[in-house]
């Protein structure tokens, strides 16, 4: 099956301690569609400026994402830059140019409204809820967030969980979200506020799922040189989307696969400025990530 | 197999925002010792002072735990009192008086020198050092540290790294020993000081092992609610030891497993002040949560 991703696409300028790159592909439905592509046909749904590199373009389509939601608006990319502390798990925004991204606005061609599988990657809940108005009967929804978000557009989140079938968001997020400081009861308030999954990511430490089946504790892939982790947790969740659209069977007998998988990408993703690296691998790498993340965690 | 284990053995003075606890039973070796009690006998070296209570020396009794290099001296009992942060990661030392511990030399009884599994629970590196001189022929010998000794004691600690096979210390106290901020790279470098297993504590994130077979990645049991982590590592390394020692085959066949018994008896450390829930659960009890880990971690 083939999954719609919504979410922000965007021009990153990014300082880490193994070096800088200027104006990389970046944004989050950017990273989710690569990763997802491996496992799914992709349809992207997002906005750029006619600043937007034919080059950026050219990449999604060597990864078959299909483009026909992708409005091309005149004036600049969205463009994000950020610097990394030493050890790479804080982070501060230099600059952030919001180009056409202000004013935009998700209208699906006819053709994406019949998705089953939709991501609403990290935007504004407002054009997370826009995106579902126009879906008619997604089978599955999954949505990321971020604090900015928590911060300053809660109704519209609280409003959106009751409308997804899962969320994804890291631990602090979840202690944000709902007040409580450990993470385990703070995942049961948020299922109250809706959605039936919930995905907590750690970074480095991995991740987990709660669902009426219970918890499932994943692990992160061991890196012992991370290059940049801009991008992971949209890579993460993308992986997942599209390893759950390319399975038969049920959704709960596909989860914790599609985790790992997910956990798999991103993995890679850590290891190259960008998309850098992730856009050099393969199917074939990836499966070998997960067959060792298997015996990482076999007692 | 029995099993050796010297440390401290303490009375603790716990603040935690579930509540406070005066002159509990604590110290690295005393956690341990009831944690290993639950697979192998355990011998435990120590110093009391004449005011440590008959009441705990029948808690060690009643888990098996062979007195006879307990050492009771005239004087005070070690006694710690720490207060612990609202999130409980973080605590904060209120008061140390060493008592009779300050001139501790842990004497070995004759019958104890043939030990073959041997446990250096959390103390001065040089006490550790000097049971490892009176040990005949050990077979598996694990240390844990902290950060005090890595402070204060590094020389003594490097040296006991080329006397050990295995050495357990948390993800901080890896950065700190190696200087290096990437935690997988620190453990190489510490495999180069001399431990051929090493085992990073992650605290609720879990733990991870290295050894030449490569990792396991450990995950901690979901706990909703955390009354008082003191000892958690402490029994964590105590469990893996018991475990260890009771098993046939290679140790290299039965240290993933012992990672998890240690992790199972961790989880009901957190749950209660001191050895409050530790000495009220069973055998039965730690293999049931054994159990739910493997579900928690199967995809």
């Amino acid at each position: 099956m083939s999954v719609l991703i919504v979410g922000s696409t965007a021009l990153d300028s990014i300082f880490t301690p193994k070096g800088k790159r200027p104006r990389l592909l970046g944004g989050s439905a950017s990273h989710a569609s690569v990763a997802a592509s491996f496992f799914s046909p992709v349809h992207l749904v997002g906005v750029v400026g006619d600043d937007f590199p034919q080059a950026y373009l050219n990449l999604y389509r060597r990864h078959g994402i299909n483009l026909e939601g992708l409005q091309i608006e005149p004036g600049k990319t969205f463009h994000w830059a950020g610097e990394y502390e030493v050890n790479m798990n804080n982070r501060r925004t230099l600059k952030t140019e919001l180009g056409v991204f202000e004013k935009f606005s998700p209208e699906l061609p006819e053709s994406m409204r019949n998705v089953r599988f939709v991501l609403l990657a990290n935007i504004a809940p407002s054009l997370q809820h826009r995106v579902l108005d126009q879906m008619r009967k997604p089978r599955f929804v999954i949505a990321d967030t971020m604090d900015l978000w928590l911060n300053i557009a809660k109704d519209d989140l609280l409003r959106l969980l009751r409308r997804i079938d899962a969320l994804v968001l890291n631990d602090s997020e979840a202690r944000l979200l709902t007040g409580d400081d450990n993470v385990i009861s703070a995942v049961e308030k948020i299922h109250r506020l809706g959605p039936r999954h919930v995905i907590v990511k750690k970074g480095e430490h991995g991740s987990f799922l709660s669902s009426h089946r219970g918890f499932f504790l994943a692990p992160a892939f061991p890196l012992k040189k991370l290059v940049d982790p801009t991008g992971a947790g949209d890579s993460f969740v993308g992986g997942l989307i599209g390893y759950l659209a390319s399975r038969p069977g049920p959704i709960e007998a596909n989860l914790r696969g599609a985790i790992i998988y997910g956990t798999a990408v991103a993995s890679f993703c850590c290891e190259g400025f960008g998309l850098e690296r992730t856009t050099a691998i393969n199917r074939k790498a990836i499966d070998q990530r997960v067959k060792l993340l298997e015996r990482l965690v076999r007692f």
